[in-house]
């Protein structure tokens, strides 16, 4: 393992590796951790040329830059290898050339959750934990539920009661333990770390554990070796919580420490405008203040996110910005990029484009620059929202007459 | 491309490459059409191991066993290239030790069926269409839908009014122009004909179109490529309309014929109780009798299929087997396939694995034997039946002290 220290963000002391995954000990500090590694060590045993002959295409062909032990259990789900597509079709409809469309939807379990996950329970099946363990009704959960199942680990899984049936089922399908508390989201949250601690579980709530960045910035990875290693101009990508945006942060940060990547890419974060608690704390340039939850993107709307500073960090030291869009350009955005490349994003997938299309109209990004859109979850995750973009049929009766004079309308003769 | 001539199934008649796509013209045949490579040519200019050296992971690298021309125009999804994961759990649980899973559903649009389209696509572009079309509710509409999007061909698809909503989202969030005909599948079927015929549209209605199994073909090419070029014992998938079976069947028929496989393995059909008629026919010994279509498995609720011969032929000449499962026995396998290996099916994703079983237990074949499931869809596509099968939560007040209750009753302490 290359991990060197794990150092606190708020007061700048390093912690052993291996310690119990959590926040900053020093008394009265309790910041966000990071992982940091041996990065002289890591450029030399492993090169760029190195990575291009491996034909392993998953996540653990970067094993060296993860928080796991080489050779160490690792589980078997192919988490990673996502196509990013050059969006050929939809460059020429919003007039940038050079747009690339990232489709994580098509991780194992339908979201770039998967990355996150993997490792943590790589690193359960490492520390010979049994349990995995989170509060979460939607794609860390069933990431993490995918992930322990296909090794045998027992996943326990807080959800409030509230969550709609269709969200659990990928949970109990892959045999998770779910348990439905009659209260809210922050209730559910508070019973899973009784039951943690109490237990002794792996403990998979984000933030709090600073190794799920560390899988998620594998995307990152990715997108600059599919890119010959040139960092585009632009990333966007939708946040709810924070740490989906400080992984991609933190992967192209890695890559430019190991010279392996010329500079940073500016990062676009993008929140819902129901719900967009750390893109007004960024833009008033003051403390978060909790929100209401008012989008339909379910995977975004975290009104009090646990992880606003590494997310805001990574927005200003990426040079990059913050946007917030409507429900409606979000469902649009859905449609766009269905039609356009043939990518079906949910809807928190597609608000990472929603995004640069506003970023381009307030005149924050230039069109002639390369931008990548990072779409997080499949849109089979929400069909519900999916048939509110999608449009709707031609009717007609069962006869030719009928027929041809539907196709004539709609201009398809 | 390597294609030498396409055979009738029916008389044997012989018609060039390139005709146009239908069943065979010979006056009053109409049998199903096969194509057929110039092997010989393919094994001079391809190997295995010049395959090993590509990096890319998709069907295109089966290039020239495609019915393409070489450096032709191609959608750029990342059809192909599924994992097979070796199901360590789930053989211990069922006692078969040697038990593999190739998860299919992780295709762009969730199943299958995008090995087919992709080549339809494929071959549309090359042709100069503009429009491609098929008749379908499900994995065949969707996955012309997207991949015709991802191209910028127009695509029409003609679906019965009583096709659920949610079944038509990806259709449309992928742009597709869906025409609902107020009557049956039958009459959407015959006016899919009627406009393409006049249309001039590329037709991607199967088992007509001789040139979809090619594509589906590429599955049992991927299965054989990871077992590095051993057959497995057996390769279980459901069957419809008889198509995928096919494709099964003519992918590792040609790698036999290349001498890349030693042997041809024993496939097993498997259909739904509810709607068996090919298993019924073939046990029967007698021709197909068009069946009711009771089965939650809806991608494979055909009770007309259009492709039996192709299908039946595929067990005889393996010395496969057929067998007929539950509604029940699937919704179990959908579960047993999440908990032991984390991979969601959707109802007919997981009948393989259900007829599987059921072949072990009537003694068809032999637990020690070597046997690949293909997942043919994504658990995702079908979230009603995925929450019948997949048990229900713990139900819990917000309180610690019910916490503790709830989880030793549960065991999980």
């Amino acid at each position: 393992m290359n991990v060197t220290n794990l150092a606190c963000l708020k007061c700048g002391r390093w912690h052993a590796p291996g310690a119990p995954v959590s926040v900053c000990a020093a008394p009265g500090c309790g910041g966000l951790l990071e992982v940091e590694y041996d990065y002289a060590g890591i450029a030399g045993a492993v090169d760029r040329d190195a990575l291009a002959a491996d034909s392993a295409q998953t996540i653990w062909r970067y094993a060296p830059l993860l928080p796991v032990t080489a050779g160490g259990p690792r589980p078997p789900l192919a988490v990673g290898g996502t196509p990013l597509y050059r969006a050929t079709r939809l460059s020429t409809e919003l007039g940038i050339p050079d747009l690339w469309i990232k489709d994580d939807g098509l991780n194992p379990t339908g979201s770039l959750k998967d990355r996150a996950s993997a490792v943590a329970v790589a690193q359960a099946l490492e520390a010979g934990h049994t349990t995995v363990a989170c509060a979460s009704t939607g794609n860390a959960a069933s990431s993490l539920a995918g992930n322990a199942a296909s090794v045998g680990l027992r996943s326990v899984i807080f959800v409030p009661a509230r969550a709609p049936a269709g969200k659990l089922t990928q949970l109990l399908v892959f045999g998770a333990h779910v348990v439905s508390v009659e209260g809210s989201y922050a209730e559910a949250f508070g019973l899973s770390e009784v039951a943690i601690a109490e237990h002794g579980w792996y403990n998979r709530n984000a933030a709090i554990n600073p190794y799920l960045v560390e899988g998620k910035k594998t995307v990152a990875y990715e997108v600059a070796e599919a890119l010959g290693w040139k960092a585009p101009d632009w990333v966007a990508v939708s946040v709810g919580d924070g740490c989906t945006l400080a992984g991609v942060y933190k992967g192209f940060k890695d890559l430019v420490q190991l010279g392996w990547l010329d500079r940073m890419p500016r990062l676009l974060g993008v929140q819902a405008e129901g719900c967009a608690p750390i893109y007004t704390a960024l833009k008033a340039g003051r403390p978060l203040v909790p929100t209401a939850e008012n989008t339909l993107a379910d995977s975004i709307a975290v009104g009090s996110p646990r992880n606003p500073d590494k997310a805001m960090r990574a927005i200003r030291e990426s040079h990059g910005a913050m946007v917030a869009v409507s429900d409606a350009d979000i469902l649009d955005s859905i449609r766009l990029l269905g039609r356009t490349t043939g990518v079906f994003g949910e809807p928190a997938g597609a608000a990472g484009l929603a995004g640069l299309r506003q970023a381009y109209r307030c005149g924050l990004a230039n069109p002639k620059e390369r931008a990548v859109v990072l779409v997080t979850g499949n849109g089979l995750k929400d069909i519900v929202n999916g048939t509110k973009a999608g449009g709707g049929p031609i009717r007609i009766p069962p006869d030719r007459e009928a027929l041809r004079r539907a196709l004539a309308e709609a201009g398809l003769d």
